[in-house]
């Protein structure tokens, strides 16, 4: 079962294009960047296991410690550190690497336990909460560094001290009489278990992430209760003391495991577990194999719907609910704080696309990958600025004054950065997958660039490359070489926003599958270099009725578009009172990010804007007639730009994705 | 100074009109239902002290007790039978006032104190919680019942255990070195203890009110911090450790404390308490004089401001948030559950017009009067069936499947109910106010019935009447009778909404001050019998557009309307994708309510409907052309009725005040 993790090292960038820049950006300041916030906080040295001052401090949300995710953060680095390193060397990093990887060698106990909060500041706390301290966690983002640092270094350095920890918690957690009914608060072990299971072939490590996911939400799972009733009991606390971000005793929605996921009707609660949760539970479908019908299929089915459905925003960003950081009812969307609240994680962003890999991989369906590319150029990349060193944590469709449109350098709990930059280490195993069966070869194209996968079939190696502009042009040249005595189909996704597209020379059928052209080998015999072109130009969108929101954005081929000041200097509102004529011309204007060289395309709305002015003399009413939209001859132009390069201009942060529609 | 609850008994009400046949429901059934209610259970004989099984039951709210404000259930009833006794007797009532204050005074202790749980169930507790546990609510609503029966049975058997406790209660707690420095969590003494103070004269009782005012908020008030803090430590409590509806540590904005009153920019929290101590707020600035400047005046109007202009519904509601029962951000006003809450608390809407009522004689400015009407007529009078026995206390504006439209046989938390009974016990004292300078009488009406007000001047008496078939019609006859000496001007609301009004005879000036038509003792001299002609014809009311609603609602005069499933029973979906054509033709079909002898006028929109489609084929994105209105030929009449008169005629439970607007 293939991963993009691994798959990726198959795809290669050699010449410029978004992908390609935002990879360099990363490779050139990113990992560097945070490699000295690690050594700058503490978090470099912390498997050192020394007293650090910071784990003094209260914490800022009781009761994780602020340093709590020390051991995952230093972990996602070294997971993308390798994944860059796979591609280009880089001495400091490399070093870097080294060392931390001894350190983590070193800080491993003797009964093989491997955590920095657990052994140096509460040693005899260890397993007593799972529901909130990230023990688990840690672990998972731990296996997840040791598979990316033995692929690269072809070593055991960092395997061997995971494998013997994975141990310790495989004989600690488990149906046994003698074991822990448990399960972690936060997911990620099950995908990292699942991940390392197809390395190791070890079935225990499949016995283990598949028992996590299936113990999940048992009512009765321990001594006839639910876990995390029994362990808070231990902890000898209070039923009316609980983090602030669980409304109510005893909501375990927060955490998805309320009830087994089987039974889970909505997709609720914290969004970027319920995503790392939901990819494992993928994973394990796959596994399970499709033949029989699987209520786990069906409730990832459901569960993906209502997120698509009801609880996405424009952007892909999901989580309308700061609280909990993560899903508000149906349809509960709004933009921006001062608007009832918009949190869109970039971390969930990232985990949506992970999932939806993980759902194509089981069905080739474009909706899975439209919402991919979707997260991808929006969502996740307004996660970093175009020098890679300030990121968002939070991402919302709308300013206010509380919150500004701003990156951050770094944040106490840093899960977003590390993040966004293992991905881009991995991301050429997003762009396509293929598979070899009865020595037949499907290539699916999901997302474009300019790239080129070469796959090994025996002695042979087939290679298809793409070249475009992507995603500012929409022709896709492809030429594919095969050497190898598979013959080959091709299947392009055709983006579901795509009102045309051509293939040039004309194929048989243009009839789509799923979202999907299929080449066959025999026209990709007699027609090895072709052309798709999707004419990518601006269109509208809108949220659902049902939102309450009449506001239309803009968007160009994957891209959705957004307001900043800079632009438009004139506003002072946040753009909460400009009315949007969809009926204006709106222009094409190419342009750059200056001292980035990042060149994207603006659009420029014309004699579009009016503002819609309200008269409160009758509050809480306003009559029909009071509430007046005035046209304006000062705004002849509103300038728009790709909500993931907002913030890169300085300007004093009021930015609007979703603009009041005119009719 | 006076108050609704002295000047009502000057009011009469000796023909037929809404407002009588209301008070006809309460007098003839629910007082008596609500008797029933307190017997059945348990609370009636509470005041015995005799241990009741609901004493064991874990609270549906921690840390409130479910039988918490039992003293306040009873008191309130008493309240509002003496009301009513004062106006025609009825032997049963009588008899049982007269029993339950035999029971409150044998439950006295002999230091005075008063408290059914603090007796009964936890009696070394008393005093230790302000923050949550409503003993000093409790006293204040046995101080209004004492007010209520001093003045009907004109003796001292409840007054004077009453004084006793408040005699106990001002040496705990006040500025003194060795006192308590706290105030009330549910703010309702303040404006008990000025009551009092009118009728007592006594400094103390004026000394205590303002003290729980001016120390309210206090962030170093005992021991160099906040009183609830000491208290909450003072307990034991984990900082952890709090109420569902605190949603974080301090959350002292929940019951307006988070800084002293003057301090205080925005409406937050907990509406009731909100409004029951503005109420007392503004008690006592008419107090203080409003010679000089006055900062609690400022804070008053500020904190009016900021709630009718951005926290209020359309029907005059407050509160969008059901966790803490209170306000949310600015323009935050969502219809009902399933679109982001909506509360609406009826005693909340009580508050408001209480508050409105005290603001207006501070300030004589329609814009009070206006508010007081549109909450008297829509979210208060909708807290009560037209039978008078079953009742509201959330009062949405639009229902859904987890919350229906219908009402309730009671609740738990029982301070609605008797809320809306001793409001109409009182209601004479809020149609005029009347004050008497230098032998110049000047009465100011606010709101229009049919009803007589007889004002003693000397030996003599001035009597004015006014006829009509308000809310219904806008015609009004007045009548001046005046014997005394006293000239006398009359002040008459023009409401906000009336595009039109007359005066017959046509008076000399029709210049209105602050929405005030002034009619001159010599006008009057001269035009004793006058009429007042205010057309009433359908409108459309929208709230403010940055509610993010774009929706239409109907009124008519001073009412709101709503659809219901019962005269519209094609209704699957609550009338969330209905759309209303503002432009359709509104006829005004007289109806009655069945069983009830209930008139009111029903407004039908003639070809008016159409519904919102959407595809979901590009979730999250609705292309604008994927969000269609199709037009209907099955619903070509939408029947309205006043939003008050909901849920009298069965049905099932589908409501809503506010529709998708057509553009």
């Amino acid at each position: 079962m293939a991963h993009p993790q691994e798959t990726f090292s198959r795809t290669s960038f050699p010449s410029s294009s978004f992908i390609s820049r935002r990879r360099q950006v990363v490779y050139e300041n990113t990992l560097l960047y945070q490699l000295n916030v690690l050594k700058t906080t503490g978090r470099y040295e912390a498997f050192k296991l020394e007293w650090h001052p910071t784990y003094d401090d209260k914490p800022n949300v009781w009761p994780v410690p602020n340093h709590l995710f020390w051991d995952s953060d230093v972990a996602k680095w070294i997971e993308g550190a390798c994944y860059f390193l796979q591609w280009r060397n880089n001495a400091e990093i490399d070093a870097a690497v080294k060392e931390l990887v001894e350190m983590i060698r070193s800080a491993q106990q003797p009964d093989g336990y491997l955590n920095i909060h657990f052994t140096v500041v509460e040693p005899a706390k260890r397993f007593t909460n799972l529901r909130d301290l990230h023990e688990l966690y840690n672990a998972g983002h731990l296996i997840e560094a040791a598979l990316a640092h033995s692929q690269h270094y072809q070593n055991d350095l960092l395997m061997e001290p995971i494998l013997k920890y994975v141990d310790l918690l495989y004989k600690t957690f488990g149906p046994g009489p003698e074991q822990k009914h448990g399960y972690p608060g936060h997911p990620e072990i099950e995908l990292a278990l699942l991940r390392l299971y197809t390395k190791t072939k070890d079935p225990r490590h499949y016995a283990f992430g598949r028992y996590f996911i299936e113990e999940r939400g048992n009512p009765k799972g321990q001594y006839g209760h639910h876990y995390y009733d029994v362990e808070s009991e231990a902890r000898g606390e209070s039923s009316n003391e609980r983090p602030v971000y669980l409304p109510a005793s005893q909501s375990y929605w927060y955490q998805q495991a309320h009830v087994p996921i089987v039974d889970q009707h909505t997709i609720e609660g914290h969004s970027v577990r319920a995503m790392y949760l939901l990819t494992a539970v993928a994973d394990l479908v796959r596994m399970e194999g499709t033949d029989v019908s699987n209520p786990k299929l069906d409730a990832l089915h459901r569960l993906w719907s209502n997120m698509v459905d009801k609880k996405m925003y424009l952007t892909g960003g999901i989580g309308a609910m700061k609280q909990w950081e993560g899903f508000g009812i149906d349809y509960f969307l709004p933009s921006g704080t001062d608007e009832g609240g918009c949190y869109a994680e970039t971390c969930a962003a990232i985990g949506v696309m992970m999932l939806a890999e993980r759902l194509l991989q089981l069905e080739l369906d474009r909706k899975y990958a439209d919402i991919l590319e979707l997260c991808f150029y929006n969502a996740v990349m307004t996660g970093m600025s175009v020098h890679g060193t300030q990121f968002t944590y939070v991402n919302q469709l709308a300013s206010s004054e509380s919150d500004l449109s701003k990156r951050a350098e770094w944040f106490t709990c840093a899960c977003c950065p590390p993040n966004v930059t293992r991905l881009l280490g991995y991301i050429g195993g997003y762009l396509w997958t293929s598979n070899l069966v009865d020595q037949r070869l499907a290539i699916n194209v999901h997302m474009y660039s300019s790239a080129k996968l070469a796959i090994p079939i025996g002695d042979s190696t087939v290679e298809i490359e793409q070249k475009s502009n992507w995603p500012w042009e929409g022709k896709i040249q492809f030429a594919l070489r095969n050497t190898s005595a598979a013959p080959t189909t091709i299947r392009l996704r055709i983006p579901g926003w795509a009102t045309q597209w051509k293939i040039s020379p004309a194929p048989s059928s243009t009839e789509l599958v799923n979202g999907y052209l299929t080449l066959s080998p025999e026209w990709l015999q007699a027609n090895p270099s072709f052309e798709l072109d999707i004419p990518l130009q601006p269109r509208y969108i809108s949220p659902h009725p049902y939102t309450n929101q009449d506001i239309i954005a803009l968007a160009r081929g994957p891209l959705v578009y957004c307001l900043e000041d800079v632009d438009n200097p004139w506003v002072n509102d946040h753009f909460k009172g400009l009315v949007l004529d969809p009926a204006g011309t709106i222009n094409e204007i190419p342009a750059s990010i200056p001292g980035a060289e990042e060149p994207y395309i603006g659009l420029t709305a014309l004699n579009a804007a009016s503002f819609v002015k309200t008269d409160s003399g009758q509050s809480p009413h306003r009559p029909p007639e009071y509430i007046t939209i005035e046209s304006t001859e000062e705004v002849k132009e509103l300038h728009f730009i790709p909500y993931a390069l907002r913030d890169n201009r300085g300007g004093r942060g009021q930015m609007r994705v979703g603009i009041r529609r005119k009719h």
